[in-house]
């Protein structure tokens, strides 16, 4: 026989894997809120920015296509979600702002996000799992 | 300001991240044997089974529907990778084998795929990796 690893050692499956599962239970979650994992990305990191964010930004962030973004932002912002302004330092940029509703729909759909997460990652204990969020954030940094 | 925690902290977040980061490195490093990540992985597998093993073993391992998996073995078939038999346990199934040119193959494309993912988590060390891979298995055990 040849020398074959198993595929069930593969870093790169064993992810994807994982990021699969965990998508899965986060779709379910959100669903009640009407928000997708995307939508939740977007309204997320608009609530997690204080003074804003550009949605260039916010499409390196999220790893996007630009145009993506700019439909998950117009149904936010039908929503009214999030607010969409131009950017002042950057008139051919716009910036996004999360409004109270997007606020206070973010921190339920976060809250009820934990909670299956937490669900599945009980088994794991709180020092397995802070040590994988610092390996992943190793794994691949984000652009902030 | 409302109490909303940081997406890069979100473990869901971050297995998607990783692995989307892993996926392009690994499709990268495929392409020269011309191999797309899932028809790797039905090859691997097929290689990992001495036995060989059903269509529907393989999509479920894989997470996919049956109807992707015929189309990936029909192009490693026609590619002659691996042959397909009736399952003589079950013959609406269809066994599949890895061939010795499929072996030979998924042998360097493995030492391709190792190796990028090496340059990758260089900078994690090894019990890191091995920690992670763990974790992972925990997250989302295979159905083996």
């Amino acid at each position: 026989m040849t020398d074959i690893a198993p595929l069930s050692d593969d870093i790169g499956f064993l992810l994807t894997r994982a990021g699969t599962s965990l998508t899965a239970a986060a779709k379910t979650a959100l669903a009640p809120f009407e928000l997708r994992v995307r939508s939740y990305s977007v309204l997320a990191l608009a609530c997690e920015h204080a003074d804003g964010l550009g949605q260039r930004q916010l499409a390196e962030e999220l790893g996007l296509d630009p145009s993506q973004i700019v439909a998950l932002v117009d149904d936010l912002e039908a929503r009214e979600l999030i607010s969409r302004r131009v950017d002042p330092a950057d008139r051919r940029n716009k910036r996004i702002d999360a409004t109270d509703a997007g606020r206070t729909l973010c921190v339920d759909a976060q809250r009820a996000l934990a909670s299956t997460q937490s669900e599945i990652l009980a088994a794991l204990g709180d020092r397995a799992v802070r040590e994988l969020r610092q390996t992943l954030q190793a794994i691949a940094p984000g652009r902030e």
